[in-house]
């Protein structure tokens, strides 16, 4: 699979699961939704998060802006499997920027389901991956 | 939600991701079929894996055993969301040992269509986490 390639598909999916490290150097692993815009992919935390788990991936962004995005698709026939991948760094949006504005614009496009948005998550994606069985 | 409950939605799920660290400290993402047995996590690599990536997550796993384990479920209405974690530590199997063998036919039993299994990776599960939007 090419990069574009996998960029598309990626771009396409409607969930994927965002990777971060935390302080101590362990994984931590969240479902996002989330809109891409060139190498760019956006995702939002809600406005009024309710737990401190969803806020965590924002501090481990700030502290290692190393991040692996995933994309995949099931299925039990076995050659009809995909997954794509978005590898690179993270940034946590100023709100009230135009780049925050724009991105919350696209989330609202894809998702008509959002609530408020609080902050934004960038990540500027260095590399696009992608593997199919079919 | 319980880590009980979560742990019965991870076991019952066909699909998990898993992420890694790489020797660089960045975090690695791969989709992953899986069994459960208690707080243990079994995954096959295939017997020739076709890709250095394929190998990548066991490599990464001698290197830094910590891992992170997601299954979430997606739908249009977000009423219905949920995911749930395994955040633990991971073992590559000796192939040949009783574990790794017990490991095997547990996700021969899941998972009819597993080629010949090579190597075979443990999650010791040291929390069990989850969240609903329900």
């Amino acid at each position: 699979m090419t990069p574009q390639q996998a960029r598309e598909r990626f771009a396409a999916a409607r969930v994927a699961r965002l990777a971060t490290i935390d302080p101590s150097g362990r994984p931590h692993l969240v479902p996002i939704v989330f809109a891409v815009d060139g190498d760019t992919v956006y995702s939002a935390v809600d406005d009024k998060p309710k737990r401190t788990t969803e806020l965590r991936r924002l501090g481990n962004v700030r502290a290692n802006p190393s991040v692996s995005v995933l994309v995949d698709h099931y299925d039990e026939d076995w050659s009809k499997l995909w997954w794509v991948r978005a590898d690179g760094t993270g940034r946590v949006l100023e709100a009230g920027t135009a780049e925050a504005e724009h991105a919350i614009t696209l989330l609202a496009e894809r998702y008509p389901q959002q609530r408020a948005v609080g902050a934004v998550l960038a990540i500027d994606v260095a590399r696009w991956s992608g593997w199919s069985s079919g």
